[in-house]
Order: structure tokens, then C-alpha cells, then sequence
């Protein structure tokens, strides 16, 4: 495979960034008011295997956005599922 | 760019399948529950923008599934976007 352009990898960590951050406010709001009963379970176990594919399809494409951003959103979908066990 | 071969194509397309429909139990649980309050706005906003990139980026690396995923991913999102305003 060839490497993705700089101005491509560039567009791609903003949108990882976009997307993998956007988790914390949902962890945040969770902890605040110590409560997952909004959030769906079936949805963050789907997403977080999902989301472990996409590291893989990412790790092939030698795509440092997706693998870079895909760890740290599997962790914090991680972090949502265990919250929704532990304050269920 | 050289196109993605067909089986890490099906990977992307598995990841696909799992993190876009993830967003449809979410979507059915709001309905549901006529309560889109435990569900973070920020989350869903800056998740949305994020998506859109990951659209661009998917469409300029000839990525099939990265493109399938990020505009059904993104519609789900707006769905959502719309239940947190409607029904707050």
C-alpha cells in the first residue's frame, strides 16, 4: 500500500480527533450524574467491536489517523460500557 | 492511490456494518423511551462533524466502506442531533 499524503492524514486526525473526543463530554456526563441508564449497551458493544475492526482495516491501510484514533475510541467506548454495568 | 483489496475491504465493510447500525439501538431506545436525556448533545454534535471528515478522507482514499459507513453513520447522528432538540 502507499502512504497516505500529509494533507489527507491531516484531514483524517482532525476528523479523529472530532470523532474520538466527542466521547469524553458522554463519559463526562455520565460520571456527573452518575447514571448510564440514557445510553444504550447494545450500541456501545457494537460499536466497540466495530471500532476493533476498524483498527485493524486502519493498521492494514497504514493509516495513522484511523489506527491512532481507533485505540483511543475503543477505550473510551471501554469506559461507557464498564459504567453501564457498574451503575446498572 | 491504489485501491483497497477486496478482503481488507470486507473487514472495513464488517466494521462498517457494526459501528454505523450501533447507532440504530441508540435511535430505537430515544424513541422508545421519548427521552434523548442521558444522551450528550456535545457528544452527538462534534461526533456528527467528526464523521463528516472521516467521509471526505474515505472518499479520497477510495475507501467503499469508509464512505458507505461515514453517510450512514452520519444520518443516524443527525437523528439523534434532531431527538435531543425536539424533545428537550
Amino acid at each position: 500500500m502507499k502512504a497516505i499524503p500529509l494533507s489527507i492524514e491531516i484531514i483524517g486526525l482532525l476528523a479523529a480527533t472530532l470523532t474520538t473526543s466527542s466521547f469524553v463530554p458522554q463519559v463526562y456526563k455520565i460520571w456527573k450524574t452518575k447514571s448510564a441508564e440514557g445510553v444504550s449497551l447494545t450500541m456501545f458493544l457494537m460499536f466497540f467491536s466495530g471500532v476493533i475492526l476498524w483498527l485493524f482495516y486502519g493498521l492494514y491501510i497504514h493509516s495513522v489517523a484511523m489506527t491512532v484514533a481507533n485505540v483511543i475510541t475503543a477505550s473510551l467506548a471501554l469506559i461507557i460500557i464498564y459504567y453501564k454495568f457498574k451503575l446498572k
